[in-house]
């Protein structure tokens, strides 16, 4: 027998992988500058302080460290993610929380829970490609709904609702992937009723949370969820470390927290102990406040360098300014195609992603996503002065 | 609106969650000698290795730990997993090895591959409950093939994979879980060729192969594939630890590694660097072989104790002498019913598993499934002294 295409289940067998991550693949080229990732700044890492800390709580705990887990999470972790929860206004009780593999997996796990092949998944338009995928991946029908500078329009996403009965609602609320929009307070409690009016669970994922650089911290959406319809999530990894893969999923509803266990029973069984201990052991030293305020100064900087760049780009290109986050979003003049000046562009060793990616139904070749936090700011310069020249050529 | 199970993903709402991990729940019962996981021995650990190990590749490789990876794994713990795996009888490319959260999520991106709701697995009768419920997850047909003393009937796994056309079969090869069974050489070389003979993907589970303490080691099913039919599933956890959640998958036709890769894309991006480079280091600093020695003494000496115990078991108990691995199987003289008795045996402090759980059909409620690495010799002694009472009670 020969193995091909028809092996596969029918809603993987499409999927060709994230555009993304194959993007990933060039970066290794000696000399590029990559605005292509969503990767923290190194300097933005700490593994002098981490590595001690591994030592510390893999001793000081001893073996049951090295156990096997609880799919429900380790009861230390969940403690200091709950009261790291309440400061980020996230009310929530500790049993609502399921620490996962980065917001990554709780996305992975509600998809798990919720969604029969053709299902609807209301989502911003543009979105995080990677949540596309995972959507993709169990069959979900993927419905946009129209944005604007202050995020997704709570209108649309009623008519949506009721014209779709989706399930799931996905929403980046604060510095969104790819547009850096923050959805404005008056939205955020919209939605949150139009969640329990509709019956439609929504998922806002806040990973850029703490990385404010200019004005004031708006509410979450859970803050005005009455009635347990929002599942928040909470990620570590643009503020501790991405390597580590530690977020936490808040679940209000009892039955719906216990499909994500079983979910999670069968992806993985537990996160291991080791990476949910270290993020728990930062937290309660009480590191993550000054660190926050070292990073964000340095990503500012680096922002603001970006946008800088910007001034030397064609005539009519239009940029959001993000008031915090790792992305700047762009629109070339109409007719110009990024994602095929990507090649020109690599060539050149300057790296961006095509914003086309993140539009479920593709198109917009005139967009781009830049990311600013994973380059310095000279390379930010540089980098910016050739997309100047290539764009303006 | 009232949240209710209606929402619920049709393949995940029956599933009420492992009855092993519930059953874990009443251990924390101070006193409690549980026979019931499948833990290693606390003594078969090593934080006082592991956490200097943590801190030297945190603090050598520095920031990049800390920074996202690839999904496709860890480079150098791919190179060091294909020397393990080569050594362990597995040929194979370091191409062919993708690095996993356990072999449980290798077997989880495997399904969500290739599983459409109402495809066919075959599995041993009885099986490991993990791996039933994580095809329960993906709503497949799970159709039982007998097995005897030296593993599954290869005329009966042939049989069935001309009735049902399976897209998959699941065998545990070395010392079964639950029935600590090894499938014979002759009959591992036969599934190698029906794999191929009919385009059947076999997913060879085999995380107990390096927990041998009598007998001679055996070739894998794996080493008898000559088309790429067989995927290998490899463990770190019962090995070197559980709680770091460290396993390799085999793959060896390239368009299905690509699907378990963009399967892990949306599950759970990469798995943590620190985990994949601490056991990449352990294994190149040699530590395995010894290690491995000492813990097969201390299992062996357990497994005697334990198989002691049995002799004050009801007159017509039959149990299966295992040559290695976690458990020992026991059927009980039909008529009784081991998994009424586990609440008289958790009131008496000690625990076991119930064999119907392992049974895709239920029913032999005579079995159970005893594990011996995780008590130390005399809370064997006591713990089998007491069901002995129990049973002959």
């Amino acid at each position: 027998m020969e193995f091909n295409e028809s092996y596969f289940a029918k809603h993987i067998a499409p999927i060709s992988g994230s555009a993304i991550r194959d993007i990933f693949k060039l970066l290794g080229k000696p000399g590029m500058i990559s605005f292509a990732g969503g990767n923290p700044s190194n300097a933005a890492l700490e593994p002098q302080v981490i590595g001690p800390i591994a030592k510390e709580v893999i001793e000081g705990i001893g073996a049951p460290i090295l156990q096997y887990g609880a799919s429900e999470g380790f009861i230390p972790l969940k403690e200091s993610a709950h009261r790291y929860l309440l400061d980020s206004g996230v009310p929530c009780k500790e049993s609502e929380i399921l620490p996962t593999e980065g917001s990554t997996q709780g996305m992975d796990l509600l998809l798990k829970a919720l969604i029969d092949p053709g299902d609807v998944v209301l989502v911003e338009d543009p979105t995080f490609l990677g949540a596309l995928q995972a959507m993709k991946t169990y069959h979900a029908k993927i419905v946009a709904v129209k944005s604007d500078e202050n995020g997704i329009l709570p209108d649309e996403l009623e008519k949506a609702m009721k014209e779709y009965h989706p399930k799931l609602a996905y929403i980046i609320p604060t510095f969104q992937n790819p547009t850096g929009v923050t959805l404005n307070a008056e939205r955020r409690r919209m939605i949150a009723h139009l969640a329990s009016k509709y019956g439609v669970i929504v998922a806002e994922d806040d990973p850029y949370h703490d990385l404010r650089y200019t004005g004031e911290n708006l509410p979450t959406i859970k803050s005005f969820d009455e009635d347990g319809w929002v599942v928040y999530l909470a990620s570590f990894s643009k503020i501790i470390s991405p390597g580590m893969r530690v977020g936490t999923m808040v679940v209000s509803f009892p039955e719906l927290m216990r499909k994500c266990v079983i979910g999670k029973q069968s992806s993985d069984l537990h996160c291991p102990l080791m990476t949910q201990a270290i993020v728990d052991a930062y937290l309660r030293k009480g590191l993550l406040p000054e660190h926050l305020t070292r990073i964000r100064a340095g990503y500012k900087a680096q922002l603001d360098a970006m946008l800088k760049g910007f001034e030397a780009f064609p005539k009519g290109t239009q940029l959001i300014k993000p008031e915090g986050g790792l992305f700047v979003w762009a629109a070339l003049p109409e007719g110009m195609n990024a994602t095929q000046l990507l090649s020109t562009a690599v060539e050149n060793n300057v790296a961006y992603v095509p914003g086309t990616h993140f539009y479920p139904e593709g198109g917009h070749h005139n967009t781009l996503r830049l990311n600013f936090s994973n380059s310095p700011v000279d390379k930010i310069n540089e980098g910016m002065e050739k997309l100047a020249k290539i764009f303006n050529n």
